[in-house]
């Protein structure tokens, strides 16, 4: 593992103008290689081959694979109606790499718009001239996707975080130096002068892979535990090996690890025992999670396994986080009833593969095997995803800030205004505003009062590395 | 897999006088081969390879391997004082093989009194007559445990199979033939004439291995489902694949599939999905586990899980039930926070071992391979059991009856009188009969009531097979 990408931050995908490289995420936790994308077709191969993954992650590689091609002139194209035609051409084949991602489909159509509206305003007569400013135009737009991918978790990641800080309540008697590192301070050192206040430092358990390794970076409910340690809050992130394909022992752990955050990987069936024992000890404040897909209501369909989290979370009195960028929030599905659940198949449980442990303990990377750990002959229900009902949902974490449950729901309206009005939906029951009115404490309808410049990443109180 | 143990039942453990057969479980489920054991020393070696497993197996394991000894006259003895000697030192030896099991430790003990007090009562003058008597005491009194651990078991199955059915509302719209799979009646087809209520059949969950591989046969747990299946209760069994050590997906889908029992395995993380969706569709109406040790007050250590499952059925209004012999029902510890609960090794969550399956598909039952499915730096949290409070448990199944929460406890005073009595521990609060008194349903102080000839093998509805 290089020092170079120690220093920057773990990155799924490095980019710079005319230079694409994607972790090849088939190889990890053991080897950690880039590999090389300079075309679409590479970027097909990476994306069909699950080398990289992520919805978000998967639409940035095909729009920035085109970026490259286009840096380096390889369209050929002597007219704006050829060089169109080609980046058309190009994106309708990248489309095919994954027909089913929404996000990709969504970056597709818009670099299709921005490329057209770009070939019809070039105010130059020159064709060499205007191809040039389309060319830019695509690229900038490609790049932009990346940025708002990495500004929205960002976002989501500062806000999950302040959000839990705001829930610790303050140490009431002086803290012994010994317990320093289990304390954090409303002014940490360094800032401006003597702490004000107190508070136990926390910890939280996290599902499945969403972190750098799923998006342009940082991650959605990873982003909110990275976003807690860099700003001194986490004392501990626990993970679920996540079965039936281990993403977070492989993929969370390594992130983890990566990043230097305290942490430990347990079984999906440990979180109750977690809770149970160890609650006080960690001050176990959250399970944090990714989403799939949010429905009008929030209910909310995520990896397998999330559900019961969340009724083990809600047992134990531990707050249950839902991180979500708004276009993970589909107001056109009314409850989680709506989300069909993909049924997989029986070996993804019943085999698994990994790099062979030799009779020393020595793991050799280069030789894997794939083993049989279940009767092969037994019947299995292998359900992809489930839904978790919004009841026991407590906030949902977005870019624009966190909403939290209210009477059982969830209202989105204050959050993302336009898309209501654009799909004429009035929430069921609700005032002109949403539901309910405030209550004075800002809980009211359901989203907590935030600062409209906190959402930009220039507002970040804590600093990112400078290559995102 | 040969016929002859398809017609007889799953046998971890073949005994006839003089010849003892025992499963090897580490080829499981691949594997189906039994290895001769004539002395203490392979009996101590499968006992410490692991090849067999489960306490009460262990003890007979051991228990047998030296009736096998005496039957073969290996032990040599001319007098009855050096066959005592050799008896005593050949079950010191084999308790080395396991050094915590209390089954065996008490296992142990017995046959040594046993032998001691043939010795002193036998009859015959003459040493050879008498070395004798000793020998056949030894065998019967170990034969005795085997035969007394399945009387046990098959009590537990018909109780808890009887308890399940007797929750059950009868069905009232008349059932298309269609259905009739789905149902059960009062009067099964081929008994006494027309039915005369119809029901609903059931569909149970069970978690780890308490089957005929941890038992003399049958199981506690998997006991259960083995009754319901065999009285035509049972629509369908779940079982979970129990990680780290997967013996769910291994031993219980073996079990399952060689009984011919419906079943479906899923992965730890699915139980609340498969509650929340499935519950209607399959009358799931229970969760039924084993019991590593029932402290006075109910709380239940078993293997790591259990905890979680229970707290999801309360959430789906499904029963929780622990299966356990009065023998793990351990009056001297108060309640559950007094068990201690063992940490083992990261590398059991971290790695897996398993048959090499080809890229053809097929498993080579032959090449065994470990592999690692987690980043193996990442720190683990590996309890190996987990303590549920009585509260969240519904009845404890044991070979007296059913015992019954009553008021956030269980109390074991009625079926277990005399080691209440023998360490003079009266239950908390208790007027002279336990706590409570009846309220007419006999639920009052939580025993329902049982007829005592129901516990004896002879009087059991359902016909086992004979080798047992």
């Amino acid at each position: 593992m290089g020092d170079e990408s120690k220093r920057t931050g773990l990155e799924a995908i490095k980019y710079q103008r005319g230079k694409l490289q994607v972790l090849d995420q088939l190889r990890l936790p053991h080897e950690f290689v880039y590999d090389d994308v300079e075309t679409c077709e590479e970027s097909f191969d990476c994306i069909k081959a699950m080398r990289v993954r992520g919805a978000p992650a998967i639409a940035i590689v095909a729009a920035l694979a085109l970026a490259v091609e286009l840096d380096h002139k390889k369209d050929g194209a002597t007219s704006t109606e050829d060089l169109v035609k080609y980046i058309d051409k190009r994106l309708d084949y990248l489309m095919g790499s994954r027909p089913t991602a929404v996000d990709l489909s969504n970056a597709i159509k818009l670099l299709k718009k921005i490329s057209q509206n770009a070939a019809h305003i070039s105010p130059s007569a020159d064709q060499s001239t205007a191809c040039a400013d389309v060319r830019l135009a695509y690229i900038e737009g490609a790049e932009k996707i990346l940025e708002d991918d990495l500004t929205t978790n960002l976002a989501i990641g500062r806000y999950g975080a302040e959000y839990l800080r705001s829930l610790q309540k303050p140490h009431s008697v002086p803290i012994d130096e010994t317990d320093e590192l289990r304390y954090f301070t409303t002014s940490p050192p360094g800032t401006q002068g003597l702490p004000d206040q107190a508070y136990r430092k926390l910890s939280v358990l996290t599902h499945c892979n969403t972190g750098s390794l799923a998006t342009s970076g940082h991650g959605t409910a990873l982003g909110i535990i990275r976003s807690l340690h860099k700003m001194n809050y986490l004392d501990h992130a626990f993970c679920t090996e996540t079965r039936p394909y281990n993403q977070g022992s492989r993929l969370t752990a390594f992130e983890l690890v990566y990043e230097e955050i305290p942490s430990t990987l347990i079984t999906d069936s440990m979180a109750g025992a977690l809770f149970a024992r160890r609650k006080t000890e960690k001050n176990i404040a959250a399970v944090i999670v990714g989403a799939d897909r949010v429905a009008r209501n929030g209910d909310t369909a995520n990896k397998i396994g999330t559900y019961s989290l969340a009724i083990l979370a809600k047992e134990h009195g531990i707050k249950f986080i839902v991180a979500a960028p708004t276009t993970s929030i589909d107001i056109e599905t009314e409850t989680g009833a709506d989300i069909k659940i993909e049924d997989r198949v029986g070996t993804e449980l019943t085999q698994i593969s990994g790099a062979v442990v030799g009779k020393d303990g020595t793991v050799d990377v280069g030789n894997t095997a794939r083993v049989a750990i279940a009767d092969q002959r037994i019947g299995v229900w292998n359900p992809a995803f489930d839904v978790t009902p919004a009841k026991y949902i407590d906030a949902i974490i977005t870019e624009k800030g966190e909403v939290l449950r209210y009477k059982d729901m969830f209202n989105f309206m204050d959050i993302m205004p336009e898309k209501f009005k654009a799909l004429g939906i009035k929430a069921e029951g609700s005032n002109e505003s949403g539901w309910g009115s405030n209550d004075g404490n800002g809980n009211g309808n359901g989203l907590r009062m935030v600062s409209s410049k906190a959402s930009t990443n220039e507002d970040m109180q804590f600093q990112m590395d400078p290559v995102h």
